[in-house]
């Protein structure tokens, strides 16, 4: 940062004297003019067939875990020839990757079973899980290679709304929120500008070009007219354009600038400019599981044994020894030379091993995030034909926090709304009912944006609660702090051991995270063979 | 807005006084919170079956242009029965709605011919004329009631790229822009506010909230850290998180204030946030023609002639006579009851007619826009591959304006850019030019943003020049003004003779125009007949 501050210091000193353009070639000189083409992604080199020769050949390795980090490292390690085995307690592959469709079943850890009673429609489906990717992680680069097909997630949009129940202003679209709080913001500052407030920081060509900015960026008025914010077509139309003499009606006139900022309609709008959430947003076609049944399919499903609980792990001096309960209660044993082990930390902790206890307090470390959503079948996509929203998210201040708009199949006979997503405490209370009790929770609290027709027009619904979701048990793992030994820790290998998953990332809750999480993982064991004599 | 300014100041009081719960009420009383289910669309009751009987059956109606206007006109028309024959001059339907795909063929009024080699593959087209639908239009209406398939058109991404040449700076992602942008006007609002700068428009909570907001927009530092904007992982990533010790570089440090200025970026932002531009935007799977294709079977494809020129319109006491030149050269006059004209004006004001010459000469009046494009078909997807731009625009200050990257199809082989997408005086220049010559400048200047991939990854070109395109002459018309009277005389009908089309609407250079206007002519010549004895 010291550095960071002293070449700025320098470069204002630069443009001030020599100009834009002589600060600009400074800059590029500087290294600071990154070209789009810079993006480093970590380099990964896959195994390939050809490196195990000899006695080699034929390593075994074991993976606890048929989520997206265990299939990716036997996918990889696939690559050069090891002979994998993937244990997974579920039913099912894809760990917290899950869609759920019509006839899905589950029961979670307070009995409560539910059956998806959705429409057999290739749109109509509900990701309990991770649902969006962002176009800059790896996560593309697997949808790419294993031919999973993409198709946009809408993250945002102008029609979806903000409702913030608590300062009593009736749902208003983001498009409406945004102009107005843009035009005030454009507003002030062109007037703290204009009356030389900030001459300080500002050059006489700096103030012409931010109120250049200013006035494009909040559509207001010019210097004589005080630079007021009166409204603009930006904020939508009460009356649409139309034909002959229909000129429209725009929306009018704005809230005052107290009532904008009491609203606090603001606080959302800065989620889409995150890193991982602005858009473009993709999805796989027809559900997120999509990705770990190519998965599936490219391991071989012969290599994933599923239903089988993990009991013990011994690391031995020539590789590791696996217990598990199959299907039928039968207690088997596998031996391998090495493990990758992607539970969940805290359900990881719980398995007998015999690791440095180090390890298992390590493990037991990070803090478990509660989350849920529902997904609600309607009979009609109300949304799109009475209200014109096509995909997004709705931004609330109610428990069920976020309202999400299908991004495909529009204009279809029905449709899935997300009628929360939620994490934390919220996710708790929602996740402390029944089943049937949350759905009313949920339309109670979305008949207050959407009216009646958010509750009658409902087929069904089938909620998660991740936190009560067998053999996951959370929704995702926080790091007090990831540098006071025992996040390097378990990124190390215990003995033949090898911990993976988001958890041990930088991209905690995404897909990403357990990819690059499995490269590591391959990375060091392959690594480790090549080097043996 | 004499009575908004009153309201205003109103609740300004009414919000000092009472606080902002008060206010909210108030401004419910009044009529200022609009609910979003509030937007009322222009009526239209369509003509039914049912609605002519004894003589008013076979009513006949003649439309010229089988664009998107008279085919709509068509289409409604025959709804009740209205005998309906659609002359239209080129050898396809749809206008300026025109998507090409392998084999398409057009010559322009230069004489030159251009055949499109593009690869057989669905997601292989150019929208050369009309491309992207905002949510609102009723043109989505008529997507599902023609059951023409959705998809997202993506209108903005932030990794879409900025580059000014004129300002020496390097092409540089959105998200980074808005970043740099965002944070600096943040941190220059929060000194001003701090140092009491707008005291006289801010109350104490506003200027809480209004710090609360600008923290979390501009992403900047506290008080204590003088509201200093210094970067954040908005702006991107020299190298991505990832795994284990992996944290990511951030981009950065943001260049000083005078450069983000300098550098114009923020001149782009507000394109997003336009009524007609804010996501979500729409487009037809497989391309924009997929509408006219759709209405020309809806209407009967016996109902449009094609290769008929239109030579003369005669308005009679008792309907219209048109003459027209046949696909081998033959006149013929047909007879009707009503005409529905939906030529471009400057086109229409050269077919010989009896019309009033007030008619012609207001068909005259309107300015006709210049606009190009050109489809730049690609070995290889290396926007989505190398650059992590999967769909949106780069903005440009080179005479190509804009470069699209295609919406659909991620990770297929091959993908269509457009080129560009210019207008006025851009596209003047381009379209001057053979369509060779058209290409070659269009990859120089792409060159400079994207580097030589963009020449050597070609695989075929196609571009449109809309003012040397035979029977439309032009990408869209302007009135100079609309009180003048021209405006309003043609949205009349001239005796039997009903004009329409985009430029007889708000919504000019937009379908939804063309739809509406041919509504309008629909209604009048609907309302006539039903109110004949």
């Amino acid at each position: 940062m010291a550095s960071n501050v002293t070449r700025r210091t320098l470069l204002r000193s630069i443009g001030v004297a020599g100009g834009a353009g002589v600060m600009f070639e400074s800059m590029r000189a500087l290294g600071l003019m990154a070209s789009p083409q810079a993006l480093a992604v970590p380099g990964f080199r896959p195994p390939r067939t050809g490196d195990l020769d000899g006695r080699k050949r034929g390593k075994k390795v074991v993976v606890l875990g048929a989520g997206v980090a265990g299939l990716a490292a036997a996918y990889e390690l696939g690559k050069a020839g090891y002979r994998c085995t993937v244990l997974e307690a579920k039913d099912r592959v894809g760990g917290r990757n899950w869609t759920v469709r019509a006839g899905t079943t589950e029961t979670d850890l307070d009995g409560h079973t539910q059956t998806a009673r959705f429409s057999r429609d290739p749109n109509i489906y509900l990701n309990a899980g991770p649902a969006r990717l962002p176009q800059s992680h790896i996560t593309l680069d697997y949808c790419r290679e294993l031919g999973v097909p993409l198709e946009t997630f809408l993250n945002a949009n102008a029609n979806a709304l903000i409702y913030n129940e608590r300062t009593g202003v009736a749902p208003q679209q983001y498009r409406t929120a945004k102009a107005d709080m843009y035009g005030y913001v454009s507003e002030l500052l062109a007037k703290a500008v204009d009356q030389g407030s900030l001459d300080a920081s500002l050059t006489a060509s700096d103030k012409d070009a931010l109120l250049t900015f200013l006035s494009g960026f909040g559509a207001i008025g010019n210097k004589a007219a005080g630079y007021a914010y009166t409204g603009t077509s930006r904020r939508g139309y009460s009356v649409e354009p139309g034909a002959a003499d229909q000129a429209g009606t725009v929306l009018g006139p704005p809230p005052p600038l107290p009532a904008v900022l009491a609203s606090q309609v603001g606080r959302y709008f800065s989620f889409e400019f995150g890193y991982d959430q602005a858009m473009t947003m993709l999805q796989p076609v027809g559900g997120m599981d999509a990705i770990p049944r190519a998965l599936y399919d490219a391991v071989g499903r012969d290599k994933v044994r599923l239903g089988a609980r993990v009991t013990g792990v011994t690391d031995t001096d020539r590789g590791v020894e696996v217990t598990y309960t199959d299907r039928r209660g039968k207690e088997v044993l596998l031996t391998a030379d090495f493990c990758v082990a992607t539970l969940p930390p805290h359900l990881m902790a719980k398995v007998p091993t015999n690791l440095d206890p180090a390890v298992t307090a390590a493990l037991r470390y990070p803090t478990v995030t509660s989350a849920g959503k529902i997904g609600l079948e309607y009979r009609s996509r109300w949304w799109e034909t009475d209200e014109r929203i096509y995909g997004g998210i709705t931004e609330t201040d109610m428990d069920l926090q976020h309202i999400w708009y299908p991004s495909a199949g529009f204009h279809g006979e029905r449709g899935v709304v997300v009628g929360y997503y939620n994490t934390g405490g919220s996710a708790n209370t929602y996740g402390a009912l029944a089943p049937s009790a949350r759905t009313e929770r949920a339309l109670a609290q979305g008949v207050k944006i959407h009216g009646e027709k958010y509750r009658s027009e409902l087929a069904s619904a089938f909620s998660v609660a991740w936190q009560r979701t067998p053999f996951l048990e959370g929704a995702w793992v926080g790091w007090p702090s990831r540098t006071s030994g025992q996040y390097a820790l378990l990124n190390k290998p215990a003995g033949h051991v090898y911990f993976a998953g988001d958890w041990l990332s930088y991209f905690i809750a995404w897909q990403a995270g357990a990819f690059d999480s499995a490269r590591h993982a391959v990375t060091g064991i392959h690594q480790r063979v090549m080097a043996e004599g």
